[in-house]
């Protein structure tokens, strides 16, 4: 229980102690993100009475703080018009490998395989996307174009994995578009119907005598309200990078990373709420973890070493990547070092922490092991003369020997630079949205998406992910929930 | 629900379904390895009628398939008699700093300041040790000699961190002594008065309505017994490395281990029984993972390096330890590099899978980039006939430059030897056995021990450790649930 918490989350309350239900709805959508809104909208297009809680006082949740990256493919308009050729079998590669390991199959494919009737959805329910593609990757662009590449889909190994193409779409809007995103699709869930109550912080679960989820205990006005939930429940209220506690508890590395992605809300509070239902819980370890590097691409074209001066991954991969690699694998030390050919501030602001005339006196100024971080340049720059990287596999066109003094190195540890940061873990559900317990036996009543729930990228990350995880398994949860027979 | 399971374990009974209760007692242990015998013994010593639960037909679980090391340390008779001088606050900073990332300080702390008592508890229990020491590392001693070194205490970086001594303590018997250990301490189980029923396999756990646990479904003699515990149950039941569906949902590289040790019984069920009831789950990614590259130690000599032909680690460290390094960090790729000096057989019988005239040819033969081997072992033998190991600060003892030919490689890869291994994460408990629910509190009448918790060693690992954290806080857990007022 956190300090500001007067219910444990994870003491359910027994239906046949609720006296009155105060509200009541077929379907119970908790959390107003992108995840609770496309929960909502199909649920409500299907037929049912839907209500959405939401602690804030309105929608949007972290999606809206996103850059509104959604990754779709297997041939969207946009991927076409654009001249890329896609196939869900392509993307399908491409995310088992680099969601990984044991990224669910399921959730996998009826992603891939239903990507571009997604993206008509998100089309048909006003969100507009620009038929453009923007060079530079991982980033949303900062004007109003679309598709940009976010998971060194052209960059190894993918890219000897799967056909490289771009599959991160962001909708039209310049810069950030994750709250314009957000707008369209509370425009979208209050045409469908579906009535919507903020500052409405749900505090547990109701479930009846035989565990099947009856609906949930809310905060509103001051008080408590029971809600009666006659289909289902639906938790799309974010995961637990908020949570000081969870995050020790369950992912300790991530607690180096200064900067938490998410707004207060994703305190794990419906993570508890449905374990005390009996959920399972899993890949709680898992997180995404982004050091902006780029833009600009070019600084890639220096090379990435550990704490003693080995390189560990090819640079050019996504941020994302390189990220993880350096927290889990790295003890989270790293450094990037350049040349002045290549040096260059970069748009997160990161500058130069030590600069020297020579590598040899750049290894002693970091404090490396003599003569490493000198053989891994030299190693370095001896192939990339030659257009090529045997260690890592970067790309031709990215490599350029560091030749020109001075060279520099940008500290990228976790504790010298910004590190964002979310978790990946999360409630363990099928592809349709309902929750399982340990057992893999389905909890009636309950069913969840989004970031409260561990989705498509198990341990590895890709930009677009969560969004297009909260959109697309937002929506099964809710036509999961619309029809369920109770 | 794995296939043999007819009741799923998450599955609670409720107390009021119960119609009758088939056996009684105050205090109801569930498994009888060595964390299941020390808190029987406790508990019955404290005055409590206890029973024991085992599965199989008679005590002694996984403790009695381990080699009998048991880490105890602050200054035992036997690190005394050996001329070792220790105390309460090394081994807290030792293992504070071996077992992280984020052990769990309250155990740790407990567990250092009551060692010494510990041991005499055992002594006291029928349990004997010979004081002596055995200087080969890590595996117990093939005498019945006592005290070795088990977990890098005299390597690098823990030699820095605190006094180095030897921790792990084997009872005297000849050999592997885990069986001979658990006879002493089922013998002191039934000296202790606690009535034992094998063959009685637990299927789920009563609880009341209140959502305290009350007692447990049994299945002995082909029917189901309820048996209820007056003051609490121990879950002291194994971890979960036997069940392969648990192991891909919450730590899918432990899956790439061949060897997975444990018994049948460690297949998670205690785990998922608890969680039934509102237990919090914490560390599942964790697991020993131990290669037996040592005996003898002077292959320690040679260096380990990653697929691309860079050192990652001291090799004079804890195999285990280079064992999560390897698995965790470097995707489960590991080469021992040898000369002919150093060359020998191991014990677990690994032997080279390539030999070359030059550390060229080597590289070739193992498909490394070109020039990463040479580079690697150029440096290291450079600074090795220096004595010094500017990397990663292996022992000058152990410092010796690879220069007679042919050179070998022995691939220690995953898929390619023994990896031995066993699951760390589980049930997340009070330094007391009190099990605790995501939101920190406490579950009534629920508490465990030994490898169904989330014990000492969070993260990290050292030989000797899980025999410690059964026997002792199987203890605590014992006390504790007798003590109980309910």
């Amino acid at each position: 229980m956190t300090s500001r918490e007067s219910v444990n989350a994870s003491a359910v309350r027994d239906a046949g102690d609720v006296k009155s239900w105060d509200l009541e709805a077929d379907v119970v959508v908790v959390g107003f993100g992108c995840a609770g809104a496309c929960a909502a909208i199909e649920a409500a297009e299907a037929g049912a009475d839907v209500l959405v809680l939401e602690r804030a006082s309105g929608g949007g949740g972290t999606s809206a703080m996103s850059g509104g990256l959604i990754y779709m493919g297997g041939g969207t308009p946009v991927q076409r018009a654009c001249g890329y050729d896609d196939s869900p079998e392509e993307m399908h590669k491409f995310l088992i490998a680099a969601c990984g390991p044991e990224a669910d199959e399921a959730k996998v494919r009826m992603f891939c395989t239903e990507s571009v009737a997604h993206f008509h959805w998100l089309v048909a329910h006003g969100v507009p996307f620009k038929h453009t593609f923007y060079p530079e990757p991982f980033m949303e662009p900062p004007t109003d174009d679309c598709l940009v590449y976010s998971g060194g889909e052209d960059a190894f190994p993918f890219d000897r994995i799967a056909k490289p193409v771009p599959r991160a779409h962001k909708p039209q809007y310049a810069g950030a578009a994750g709250g314009f995103l957000m707008q369209k699709l509370v425009s979208a869930t209050e045409r469908s119907g579906a009535r919507i109550l903020g500052d409405a912080r749900c505090e547990t679960l109701v479930v009846d005598r035989q565990g099947g989820v009856a609906g949930v205990v809310v905060r509103h006005d001051d008080a408590e309200r029971c809600v009666r939930a006659r289909r289902g429940v639906i938790l799309a209220a974010g995961g637990f990078i908020q949570n000081r506690e969870m995050v020790a508890r369950y992912s300790p590395l991530l607690a180096k990373c200064s900067f938490k992605l998410g707004q207060d809300g994703d305190d794990g509070r419906a993570i508890r709420m449905a374990m005390g239902a009996g959920a399972d819980i899993i890949r709680m370890d898992a997180g995404e973890v982004a050091i902006p590097l780029t833009p600009p691409r070019r600084l890639m074209r220096g090379i990435l070493v550990n704490r003693v001066g080995q390189r560990f991954v090819n640079e050019d991969t996504y941020y994302g990547r390189a990220g993880q690699e350096c927290l889990f694998h790295q003890d989270g030390r790293m450094y990037l070092i350049v040349d002045t050919a290549i040096y260059e501030r970069n748009l997160a602001g990161m500058t130069a922490t030590h600069v020297e005339d020579t590598v040899e006196d750049l290894e002693r100024s970091l404090g490396m092991p003599a003569g490493v971080l000198v053989n891994t340049v030299a190693y370095y720059n001896h192939h990339a003369a030659q257009g090529h990287d045997p260690l890592f596999h970067k790309n031709a066109a990215m490599l350029q020997p560091l030749t020109t003094p001075p060279y520099a190195a940008i500290d990228c540890s976790t504790d010298k630079t910004l590190w964002a940061t979310f978790t990946l873990g999360g409630l363990h559900t099928r592809a349709t949205g309902e929750v399982l317990t340990p057992d893999d036996a389905v909890i009636a009543g309950l069913y969840a998406a989004g970031r409260t729930t561990s989705g498509i990228a198990a341990y590895g990350y890709v930009s677009g992910i969560s969004l297009a995880d909260g959109t697309f398994f937002g929506r099964q949860a809710g036509r999961t929930a619309a029809s369920a027979a109770r």
